[in-house]
């Protein structure tokens, strides 16, 4: 019995490595290891847990859809995130290594930006049902700048699981060391230590 | 002044052959033939054809977004498609050869079917902010079942121009030889002009 | 003893979801989970069941060359299937979800037509040594318009494991619901019985 | 008419080098350069040129099929190359850069080598209907060891150009300096000169 | 005279988005738009503009070699860079959107840090010798912490055009409204200022 | 106990087919079967084992980092290979069959040769610092022509094992048929067992 759970714990492992990638299929979709093939049903294609998200009150949320979180969509190379902006907030600077990013605008105004690898700035001021695309790789944020209205969204990914790096807190939050910081930003260590405060890991 | 009218016209038609293709990337992202990148602004990464769509009454209608209507998705692998089902409506059978698709209900119910090439069904009724995933390549269709009202959905693609086959009109509306579809169908000449009807091209 | 058996059927899941794709090689060739490297031989890279292959009498008959058949295929990302014609047959329309398709006609005359997403019919009349290209996910079909000679075909496909919709048992043989299909083809309940009865699953 | 013509021939150069790739396709085929699309037919698709073949008397002849050759090809990632093999002929040590073989003995029995990156050696001894798998750029050969039969074969590649390394003539042929020859194959002067002589450019 | 130089300006733009690439090739490598391939010489495979390749003194410095300073790299996948950080510099936080990237230290001794999407750094001191890989999109730096010695790396990359992404001045000089750096760093008017101030372009 | 060193093997075994591909990442990197990934640390990254890298004397040697070497390069498209020529070597005519070769002139000069499909031969003489690209597939070589100094090179590759067919080892020292390389290379059975003897393997 305990030789089993061992080795389950070991499958998993591996199916995570398996699932490392979104190449071309050559069968009709993934089977996730142990599930027998002819159990699947069309809940197996279904994925439900994205009715009752909504961000928590003055803040930008989302949440994401994988292959992690839906695991038919293994080697499908597709995805989607749900994102919502209560008044004045903001997705703050970021990228997805994995996948370029095609933003549907489900309702309010959404002010966009994108900075290419020349350090240029593209912006836009999206209405509702506007599309925008950020291509893989590529820094942008979005801003709901209304004081009254949330703006909800839905984007699509190339990719069954983009990646994100949010670029304040993968900087300031990881631990990175001072000296590199200091030396990139150009700062002294007090503006550091004030720069770090909001995305110091709480304990 | 006519030399220069015929070089345009023939690389526009290169332009298409390019654009035949969704690989990786090795530019920030793709400047259209004539494009002076230097003039791109946020304007060229949004699309705001899909704002006022709305299905004709009592009709199933989409609205595609690939690379030909978004030039700015070429070589992105990533598309949409904007959905409405009047009440009573379906989206028949059909396949798209290029490309998985994630479809998420904006509004109402939608019930969806998924056929794989065992010939197994894989159905299910979805609710509002519910996703379902067709395979690449795969026959699949949705209807909506209520009387009264209509479903709104939006589709991802992990392409910039999955295509789409009709299987109805594909087949009985493309001049297939009567003798290949009297076998393929088993039917009599009467049930094949019946079939043919609908999808026979107007004049 | 027990414990081991259950592990390698767990193993052989796993198997499959990996050889679900066709990617780049990064090894030689891939030898199968559970096979020593030094015990292949040239065996490994021989199949040789297609020696005796015919199709019944009065039928069209094939045999799919994939990475299940013959293993060493796997992501080498090409496959055959060996196609037979009796006189007066036909392969009904279908479509290959995951590689193109090119035909090669080794007896006879044969006729093809392809429909791409337009609706549009290309068809051929092939002699024998005579290719045709079916593009990845397109509807097309063959026929052996012949009442006396049978058409044998090799076709060559771009992937280990193209996959195949047969269109007619696809969408009459799967079980949709009667309403899908009744607004599909804007058939009677009638004409759609006789439709589905030659694709029903028999018990 | 003079500036028309150089135009041409640039468009000419742009497309080889816009050929030069088999990647995922984002339109249903690729309409080749100053093709207008709606004057496609099946005719396009189709390719009659291995009707006839036959290789000379006493050797080895092969006949490739490549978007080269079949412009239809292009994008599909699929070809095939016609052989035959008079008796006691051999296909030379060679390599496909670009993709993997799986041959298919239309007539005969054929004997073929395949030696993978750690120089070991796979042999089978095929028989009409046999198939066999070289995987990409692996070094291998076959021969027809009948003193009087011919032996036909027809070859898929996972490619529209695979490529072809004929190793002797690639090697002896090529103009290397024969520094380089004498170091690599551990030989002198003399025995080097009788090895490039057969594969020396004739003017 | 004048048609031509205007018909050769949007040839180059083609080869832009040609170039904008890099997938599997179907021919030995890519001849550009307007060269002959019979006039390639091995001259078009050398790259001699890295051979007097220095920093600028107390500077980090780097030069790539991707397919715009090589054609020859077009579609081949592969890349270089060489970098020198003079004493106590730094290559500040950035990630590369297109491929992955693997560091040589050629002298000296370097300290890397990697920051995956997590938020989790992964850090390393390395010597004369030693290699370590940065994962695509995935952001990262360099830092030379001797106060005497110059340090020398040759990166090696996965595309023939990687992109870089370098964070400070992608984030604080692309022009970016203040509004969205103030929320997302959490800072003041004036400190946001002061961070800019180092990045802004100048006139 | 005996059963849980059991799995392990099996394991491994899928990890070496898992491994057998270099596809789009779907997450930050790959983590090894059997490894926790929150005990991944900045050594996972880091290879040290070409420090102290050198030819034995009068010889060529080299040395791989491959993913077998390096796991952390799994699926990230990258490796490199360190080389060093002493005085008259050379590395022998060879190719690498799943991705192309980018070389970088270390110290020394370097003669270098690759031959096209078209058994073309393209020469370069290479300087300290120089660049020289092997495109995936072709035959190519380095000779050291000086009489006294060593030269050291880097060799970047777009792939994580591209791997390696030294071909007159391949062709002369695998077993192949004599009767198979008499014909290939127009030679006598005595120049054939000249030519074999110093690739015959030892026993």
């Amino acid at each position: 019995m305990a030789t089993m759970k061992l080795v389950v714990v070991l499958m998993m492992t591996t199916v995570i490595a398996v699932w490392a990638r979104d190449p071309e299929l050559t069968t009709d979709f993934a089977v996730p290891v142990g599930m027998n093939a002819s159990m699947i049903t069309g809940d197996f294609f279904t994925f439900t847990g994205l009715r009752d998200f909504s961000a928590a009150p003055n803040t930008f949320g989302s949440k994401k859809v994988t292959h992690v979180e839906f695991p038919a969509l293994t080697g499908l190379g597709v995805g989607v995130t749900l994102l919502e902006y209560k008044p004045k907030t903001l997705n703050p600077p970021h990228t997805h290594p994995r996948g370029s990013e095609l933003i549907y605008v489900l309702s309010g105004h959404l002010d966009v930006g994108l900075i290419d690898s020349a350090n240029k700035l593209y912006s836009a001021h999206l209405h509702e049902g506007d599309l925008f695309v950020f291509p893989q790789g590529l820094v942008h944020f979005q801003i709901n700048m209304s004081k009254k209205k949330s703006v909800r969204a839905l984007s699509a990914f190339g990719s069954s699981n983009a990646g994100t790096i949010s670029l304040p807190r993968n900087i300031f939050g990881s631990g990175i060391e001072n000296e590199v910081l200091l030396k990139a930003f150009k700062i002294t260590s007090a503006e550091l230590m004030k720069l770090k405060a909001p995305f110091m890991p709480t304990m």
